[in-house]
């Protein structure tokens, strides 16, 4: 199946979708693909919220920025970190929940991450186009309280699935030779290689919008992670139950 | 590609391999597939050492509680959220690096567990096997010390990949009426599918362990989320400059 692998490596996030509505059954079966994924001692820890209603997909889009495909796609589902559920057993079967460790909080993270990625490899192959919309978490109290998202359980990012209108050019990314470490971690021959790419980048930033340069990727990186990135992240999640113990 | 699908819904972890090596273009592939996945803002928050050392391997079998397969599989990775990559952007560009805040955290180690699971939807569709080994985490310490794994990155996960030895069952995950919510959160009709799953799951643990019924899922979930969950991972990520701000 060269066939999925060549497709895995061109995926582009879809963000102009066509008015088709995606088979019920369909969507129901890519949830169960993703289901299928591996997830850590069993615990499944991933709740997917469906949303339909036009109102509170408008209030989300308001949240994420004004992605206004977040209204236009078929589908909109929300992926939440869920260890409600494990509370759940934990009362049933008279012991104490102790979920508010931050391995919890990781095994959750990863299971949620895991289902959908497995869920959007299944929907490329189905010739459906997704984006992830981790914006949700600009808001995230508003996203819990419109999706009545109860303790221990956390919206990590949103998706949009539909039919592709539009056909972006595949974002190249870094060369494996830096990302892939040969027996233990090692980025001193690295420089050179990310310099060569930044060019890349920055040229394909440069076609998209019309010629001339782009951002390099450095700088774009380095705007990124040199501001206060979402600092209530923190207290939300405390609110919801993951303290980080 | 409905065979896409089925190939997904049907995953099992492998821990049993054929001594058959894994071609290395096809490796290399694979793991450009692992890149094509999407990233949060095109961070690339990800490295993967490759660890082919059999000492290694048998040192970080022993931290996994020895998981013999770690030291059999033709290929095994360790997956690490890397933000020691986007400090040196930062460094580059000559702002300060800000990359202690719990939204960078779930931005790593969501884009690691994109770039794994799309690698390993490639990698089934190949043929290949795999098991993610979360058990590194037993003690983190040891193989951030026996990889070099330098601040500011941390590793959130091995895995083994190989040539299937054994056909595992697939084992039942939760019906998806109780992991698809319509709107809103709501558990509140879930307790007789999840009572029923449970017979379900003991029955499936009955089999495999030759007859007889094994644990429920609830009990097993239970007990996962009623210890202290590798409780050292705050201090452990802490040292590693993820301090949850």
């Amino acid at each position: 199946m060269q066939s999925v692998i060549d497709l895995l490596q061109s995926h582009t996030s879809i963000r102009k979708f066509t008015s088709q509505p995606i088979d019920e059954a369909l969507l129901f079966d890519l949830l169960r693909a993703g289901q299928g994924a591996a997830t850590s001692s069993f615990l499944q820890g991933t709740s997917v919220i469906r949303v339909r209603n036009a109102e509170t997909r408008k209030a989300i889009a308001e949240v994420a920025g004004g992605q206004r495909y977040i209204e236009t796609a078929a589908e909109f589902l929300v992926f939440c970190a869920d260890l409600k559920r494990p509370a759940n057993c934990c009362a049933q079967h008279d012991v104490e929940f102790e979920g508010d460790y931050t391995e919890q909080f990781i095994i959750a993270t990863v299971d949620v991450a895991l289902m959908a990625q497995s869920m959007v490899a299944a929907a490329e192959s189905a010739g459906l186009g997704i984006c992830y919309i981790g914006a949700i978490r600009n808001d995230p109290q508003t996203v819990t309280d419109l999706l009545q998202i109860p303790k221990h359980v956390y919206p990590v990012f949103g998706m949009c699935l539909g039919y592709p209108d539009q056909q972006p050019e595949v974002k190249p990314r870094l060369p494996l030779e830096v990302v892939l470490k040969d027996e233990v971690y090692d980025d001193s021959k690295d420089a050179p290689i990310i310099a060569k790419y930044d060019k890349e980048i920055g040229e394909y930033y440069g076609t998209r919008t019309g010629g001339g340069h782009g951002t390099p990727w450095t700088a774009q990186i380095a705007g990124l992670l040199s501001g206060k990135s979402r600092p209530h992240m923190r207290e939300f999640l405390a609110r919801q139950g993951f303290t980080f113990k």
